[in-house]
């Protein structure tokens, strides 16, 4: 196995267990969270800095990466970790979540998918063998299975590609949202020209997944340093979970994750799903829920026995102004912050809260009136000082979750960060 | 006198001198290149990362700090030094030249200049007065006195607000240029209906900047703590420069600027310039050469007495993938990058060339080939990693010559150096 859990601790209260998975570039600890690196790049943040936040692992997205550069070229100048400068942990995705819910797909078919590149417009086909030998080329740690998603909402979560800087910001809550995946899927999925209805198209989805599984596995070519995650999925039909669940593990991998979660369902639907599904993966290895999220969807995950979480919110949201805080965001374009000395949070230890030790010794916070500014003002290190924020505020959180797995005081957790409280109220209640 | 220049050794065979000027906050050695923070932010490049570079000084634009976020907002929230967390010596322009050569002019008269804000279309009057006051409350330890600006090329030097990734390559050669502001200045110079000749225009603009100075100096209300310099100008006119310079220092002050040479001149032109005009400023005071410039330019100038200079160059064309070498620039978008696993340079000791020490304690610099990719994929990190290599090959060439200033050994220094070999020549040959 390229990759392997060790578990140090297991929370008596809960589901919930800390310890490390040690991978070819070292380890990392968990529960982790996951910076994105969509293009081979978490946006405007030095890797140096990156790892200053407590990342330990990042990913990438070999959706953009296979179409630019490309994997054979990433392949010649070393791998994903020496082209980026990043010799710590890697995972990326498999590119089916962005190719069904960002391309223009031309067909959606048991062989894969096709659709045009959003570079040059040329076709692209993605297949489990393709999907899993660009992988190889790229060389993460931790690559995932080719999938059928269900559908989704690709604003939900993912890919870390929204402009530095833009108007629109991101759903702050959690809200049932329009499905235009769903909407394309059916129609595209249609060389025979038959409709399904959104049941049908689950079902096709998680059995093809698991038919999909077995092809990655079978064209892995680097099962000695890579480590092959397979999916689970079923959407919000639990009997679909458990039949995905017990279908993707019946395959030996090193890792499993529950996919098709992050797609604009309710906190309290997420949370069905995680409670139900994840007890239904090995114990003694990594269980990761894909594109998850919210300070309160991380804590009731972890309780539910989730080890690994990649989200966008942090760089996404740093880059339109909105800063995460214990006691939730804050909106940094703000008027009323224009006069504001305060660092974004008294006591984050941050390169934007802290400052730096300047040549009298003395550290000095950026203040909130300055990032106001730079974010007026279109200068790029605001996007890159509240980024970096946000990076080390999802680090605390998940620091400050390994550490209380050892004592179980949850409550005392939450009190440090009530943004998080729903998610134990929910776990304890449900 | 609020800053102080101690000469530590002159060259026995040239002009230069090296030393280091003492401000309020902390002194910075001379010759000395200043990197351009247009809005309270050298782009995309942290404090302590700009420190990193070796600059000990950096600049700050009146003009666009006065439309936004305002001075008094400024002076609220502690000075320039506190807000954008620099505790070290800046220098403010005084926002004429942007008036001048950025704005919507409205009128040039004695009293000063009327422009349109490009934030809100709404009047702005910048007089030698205001420019002082607005100086006087951002707080920098060199401001510089409002002059009547000799017309030149906006986009030649002083203000650092390109596009963070512009199609347009800066200019990479001197070259004649269209000279839209003295076309503007003419025209609007004109409430009396009076239209006046290019000799006569410099003639106005040279005989006001020695007037407005005066109003400067007695508008100055922080001598204390903050330096003003007075600019000579005269364009390309020695006999005006001579005027000018004799006036201008007839006026007591801390240091003295030599102004109207970045402004789309030939080299030899500069040269003359800045030979003739060097000498008839004080021995004992700072030169500062605005605006420039190339490093031959650089050379050449040091080499005729200058201390101090700024210019935009490394950080707008670090943006625009134009890297500096000490052979000259490369521009990282050409396809012949692509596969290159070199980094910038050979031996540069800058972020990105010489990498970070990772997990495993060992420095790999970023490939030209991964510079490439995150330019063609519009990624922040292109800009800050260019930008930041550029800063520290202007710093490394400072840093050169002020070791050159201690053994006269010029032909060693431009074997190094030699994108800067016709700087010695022409300053050897005239």
């Amino acid at each position: 196995m390229a990759v392997k859990l060790e578990i140090l601790k297991e929370s008596k209260t809960t589901g919930a267990r800390t310890g490390r998975v040690i991978t070819p570039h070292g380890h990392f600890h968990t529960p982790a969270f996951m910076p994105v690196g969509t293009r081979g790049s978490v946006k405007g943040i030095l890797p140096e800095l990156l790892s200053g936040t407590g990342a330990e692992i990042c990913l990438g997205n070999t959706y953009h990466l296979m179409l630019r550069p490309g994997s054979p070229l990433i392949s010649k100048m070393g791998g994903l970790h020496r082209f980026m400068n990043w010799n710590r942990p890697i995972l990326t995705d498999s590119g089916g979540y962005q190719a069904f819910s960002m391309a223009d797909l031309n067909s959606v078919d048991d062989e894969g998918v096709e659709f045009k590149s959003i570079i040059d417009g040329s076709k692209v086909r993605l297949t489990p063998e393709r999907a899993t030998q660009v992988q190889n080329e790229l060389g993460a740690d931790i690559i995932m299975a080719f999938d059928d998603c269900p559908p989704s909402d690709p604003n939900a979560a993912g890919v870390d590609d929204a402009p530095a800087i833009s108007t629109t910001e991101s759903a702050q809550n959690d809200s049932e949202r329009v499905d235009p995946r769903l909407t394309r899927a059916i129609r595209r999925d249609s060389k025979k020209r038959k409709t399904y209805d959104h049941q049908e198209r689950l079902t096709i989805a998680n059995e093809r997944t698991v038919r999909w599984l077995e092809r990655c596995k079978k064209a892995h070519a680097r099962a000695h340093d890579q480590a092959l995650f397979g999916i689970v999925q079923g959407g919000t039909d639990l009997r679909a979970r458990s039949w995905s669940a017990e279908h993707i593990t019946n395959i030996d991998l090193p890792g499993y994750a529950i996919g098709g979660v992050a797609v604009g369902e309710r906190f309290n639907e997420i949370l069905a799903v995680v409670r139900h599904t994840a007890p239904l993966l090995p114990k003694d290895k990594p269980r990761y829920l894909m594109g998850v999220g919210y300070e309160r969807d991380l804590l009731a995950a972890v309780l539910c026995g989730v080890d690994m979480f990649d989200c966008v919110l942090p760089t996404r949201n740093g880059r339109n102004a909105n800063a995460f805080t214990p006691t939730g965001q804050i909106r940094l374009r703000n008027a009323k912050y224009a006069e504001d000395h305060a660092p974004i949070w008294e006591g984050c230890d941050c390169v934007a809260c802290a400052g730096w030790a300047d040549r009298d010794g003395e550290r000095r916070p950026f203040s909130r009136g300055y990032l106001r500014h730079l974010f007026m003002a279109e200068e790029m290190l605001g996007p890159i000082l509240v980024t970096l924020h946000n990076l080390r505020h999802f680090q605390r959180f998940m620091s400050d979750i390994r550490a209380t797995i050892l004592t179980d005081d949850w409550s005392g957790f939450v009190r440090r960060w009530p943004v998080a409280a729903e998610g134990l109220r929910a776990v304890e209640v449900a």
